[in-house]
């Protein structure tokens, strides 16, 4: 590959190419994977090369591009009809992520306004504009939770909200990179997140690069670093927040929100609109992923389990909103979130 | 060496030498390893060859013998000065179980008891009867806290309070085997418990060992599988309860207790009165180790973590009484703890 790239970056589009950040292989080994078509960026959101919410919207906006490029070079001006099977192939990689379906919404909508000729270039545009705002909108968000957080305290965060699961900058991680320049987040911890253990390969990682000192922690002590009285927020991105509030987030969300609320400690949840399914009433409604029981049963790549365990591998979560403190998005804070706040942010655009 | 073994014990005496089943190693592994000095049996205490409270002890009390057979070799008559340093040595290889503390305390008063001649016969006779009672122990304690369970549910587990982490039968996973024999549990789920992943080595293995099937789940997922309504207990072992009902156990119990709670499930503590600490007033007063951070930064002998990243390492957290349903002992149940049921529990002999 010829693309060069300045930094690290969940998503790049370069020399009319998909690339993504292998993170299955991170910290040990930096790798962008190339991608041609839209089944290829579909496996790759399945397999968890890109994952994070708003990442996983933004490499599907991209893979439509090069659906359209592909469907215009077989059929020309039936490239429209040509692409729906990799659009439903998009939308099939992950159930969970709604920033997934937003992104094909608002492809599809600027597929329909466009004729029969060479739509490649009008979609990329679209495409990067996904990719652009999310990055702007993370800037925004940081600014926002970063004034929640009224004294210097530590903070906790779980699983990775960090600019590999956006744009850029990050959902959670970049609340936390905003409050620590401001000098308001004095230690950060980051669990582990079994079984991707995002928070010891990915968070850690990015805060590193930072130069944002990290305190890796086991989930289970969840409760004991809590009791310490150091630790005043959970600060957490969202897959999925319902239209009452509800959050979908990483498994072991909802655990620590329950423990962080049982010693006193606010729970943060940081989240673009596009997280926002204003057609999902409820957490009950929102669809929750399992993937492999190998993913438990072993650990970076062996088998730790003994032969004959089964396991049961639930990806995410919910918190139910009344353990929301406040959930930030670009377009503000809406603090003890419920379905009526939550129409009236909506509606506000 | 040419010991032979019936089943497979955490501990065991043979040909005048101790044998720990080296549990890191587990269950890829099964490997004996042998012991001939304190020195060593501390050391393999120490490194988590052996854990488990119950099963500490009891490696604790050969060590002794061991050290009262290496010195009467080397001073006869003098033994009892002799072996001061190897108890202090043994005393100081883990510092939260307090079952170590209350075994080296039962051979300390039958020191008390012999002449300058050889100890060792008298030594090993109380070493063995600290072994065999608590496998008495937990079988009573089995068939106790089966009868907590009113009607047929699931089961979650953490950590490893098994045959593994006793004498034999064990403790947690005592009552399990119990009631799983009784048609009281429907389904075992173990969690992984980081960092060493006993639950999903070791409890994992013990439990397919028996034929009772075991779903493994992340420590993350309490809140997601309490919420299922199936789980009605969360069953655990201690390593050290204070007089006030204060439960030191595996770090991650504080955390299930507490969502267990929250989901209207109950927490049964399980361990013989050798766990029960009278001179700790509260678990504040409980010693709580901190391991090496190495052990969280990478999982299954492979770093995970990003180069740079720290991790604080607890391996124990305390539950306060009023989280605890049952306490679980070979004298009887003890339900609601609190100072003066304690008391009378202990007084009760």
């Amino acid at each position: 590959m010829t693309a060069k790239f300045d930094t690290v970056r969940a998503v790049e589009w370069q020399n009319d190419t998909l690339f993504l950040l292998d993170q299955r292989l991170l910290p040990q080994q930096i790798k962008m994977n190339e991608y041609h078509d839209a089944a290829g960026t579909a496996q790759a959101i399945t397999d968890m090369v890109v994952r994070g919410a708003p990442a996983i919207g933004i490499a599907a906006a991209y893979g439509v591009v090069l659906a359209a490029r592909d469907a215009y070079d077989r059929v020309k001006a039936k490239w429209r009809e040509a692409i729906t099977a990799d659009l439903d192939t998009l939308a099939r990689s992950r159930p969970t992520a709604v920033n997934l379906f937003w992104a094909l919404e608002q492809m599809r909508a600027a597929i329909a306004t466009l004729d029969g000729g060479d739509p490649v270039a009008a979609l990329l545009k679209v495409a990067q504009a996904i990719h652009t705002d999310d990055i702007a909108a993370n800037r925004r968000m940081g600014e926002f939770g970063a004034a929640l957080i009224s004294e210097p305290c530590a903070v906790l965060t779980h699983c990775n909200a960090g600019a590999l699961a956006t744009g850029g900058y990050g959902t959670a991680l970049g609340v936390i990179r905003s409050a620590w320049a401001a000098g308001k987040v004095t230690q950060v911890f980051a669990d582990e997140t079994r079984p991707w253990l995002q928070g010891a390969r990915l968070t850690a990682w990015e805060l590193i690069q930072d130069q944002i000192p990290v305190t890796l922690v086991a989930e289970g002590a969840g409760a004991h670093l809590f009791k310490q009285g150091k630790v005043k927020w959970l600060i957490v991105g969202s897959d999925r927040i319902a239209a009452n509030g509800d959050v979908a987030n990483k498994i072991g969300t909802c655990t620590a929100a329950i423990v962080a609320r049982h010693y006193g400690a606010r729970v943060m949840v940081v989240a673009p609109t596009s997280t926002i399914d204003m057609s999902t009433a409820c957490g009950e409604d929102i669809p929750i992923e399992s993937r492999d029981s190998a993913e438990l049963l072993a650990c970076g790549g062996k088998t730790i389990a003994a032969t004959g365990a089964t396991a049961w591998n639930p990806v995410f979560d919910v918190t139910p909103a009344t353990f929301v403190d406040a959930i930030v998005t670009e377009r503000g804070v809406v603090e003890q979130p419920n379905a009526t706040k939550m129409a009236a942010l909506m509606a506000d655009s």
